[in-house]
């Protein structure tokens, strides 16, 4: 399908018909979003596709038996993470050694600068402690450009669910290439989610796909969006 | 050009030749962007696409000089607000009444929810007195799902900057599918972003565009993504 007809055709769908969706065309959503641009090739993403029905009533509980969540042929949970960037930084070493690339700017980047924004306790003591170091880096910023941050876990947290946000994009559009809808959710008790997918305090839930066949009255309403003039600036 | 095919093609391009975008491009895809799916329709997103030179100069310094920021054609740096709710709110509301569809739920979730959720101020008093409230709110917690959040400013920042990022995913999508190439920087100093842009302590810098046409060595090296199944986990 022509792309713009699939930037047209995508709309949240709440209610879905009881077509199953191909476990081929799952895949090959699933693996399109992990195409997308992401921070520093860390790929803190993790899409947990929903398959055992008991887990999936779980989840569909936690979404508040929502319509989206509950007519859903399939559900697939969007998780950020902050702790698999070693593993993913190793096996992107790895991958430069092999292609002889591993030039020492790239080397020192993935062993110094990203550990350092990466690093992380559950209390925050390490948060504060960048905090301070970042007192003196900020006074070099009075002279000239310098990054600011990621310095509190929260900040990392932003970083890695922006960037799962946008395989996010990705599958959804994937799945109207397909002739397939969803519903991106927030709406859910995310405690609840994460004990359901033994998630530990290094993730977020990003949202929560509900995934089938639109059905007739599924998209509630026409699409409205404000005056593009308030939101593309030209400057 | 088929969506599969714009999928496999995205890459981050980071030198640009000298051929022009046209305005008409630049506008279809920033356009286009705008078509995301993003939280309850708040479309708390805006995107300023660079024009005057002197601006260009300053963004591209405040991106260290990087090749992505200084060979780009044109420059597009996507924000996230907390604090346009209100007016998107009310546009919102207007639209619904309009096509006589403002039931009581549709009401209470903009007049009540969404205020509850949005109202920040600077110093974060309210999102102290959230969290105290959701004290209460999670006693519920333990017999019934429920809504977690967002509490603090920050969670609401998350929150934003994830729609503002399904846009971006759109945004990069389009300008392949229309033959361009771009390069989403995190890399840049968000303090200096934010003076040049005149952008208050209710926005963030999602991420900074450079647009144009990928050079032949504009891309560093073939894409590499870790194997899928540490990803996708089937449960």
């Amino acid at each position: 399908m022509d792309f713009f007809e699939v930037i047209k055709k995508r709309r949240s769908v709440r209610k879905f018909t009881k077509t199953k969706v191909p476990e081929s065309i799952m895949r090959k959503c699933l693996n399109a979003s992990l195409l997308a641009a992401n921070s520093s090739n860390l790929q803190p993403w993790e899409f947990y596709w929903i398959r055992k029905p008991i887990k999936k009533g779980k989840i569909v509980e936690a979404c508040f038996h929502q319509n989206a969540a509950k007519t859903a042929q399939e559900i697939v949970v969007a998780v950020s993470r902050i702790d698999t960037w070693k593993r993913n930084r190793d096996l992107i070493i790895e991958d430069y050694k092999k292609s002889n690339k591993l030039i020492p700017l790239v080397k020192k980047y993935y062993n110094q600068i990203i550990p350092f924004a990466y690093y992380h306790d559950r209390f925050g003591v390490l948060g504060l402690i960048k905090r301070i170091i970042f007192v003196f880096i900020n006074i070099v910023g009075y002279f000239k450009p310098i990054i600011r941050g990621p310095i509190y876990k929260y900040q990392l947290f932003e970083a890695v669910s922006k960037t799962t946000a946008l395989a996010c994009q990705n599958f959804m559009m994937a799945l109207v290439a397909e002739g397939f809808d969803s519903c991106p959710m927030e709406g859910f008790d995310e405690k609840r989610v994460k004990k359901i997918l033994n998630l530990n305090w290094q993730s977020h839930v990003v949202m929560i796909f509900g995934v089938g066949q639109a059905k007739k009255n599924g998209v509630y309403g026409d699409r409205f969006r404000i005056d593009n003039k308030l939101v593309i600036k030209e400057v």
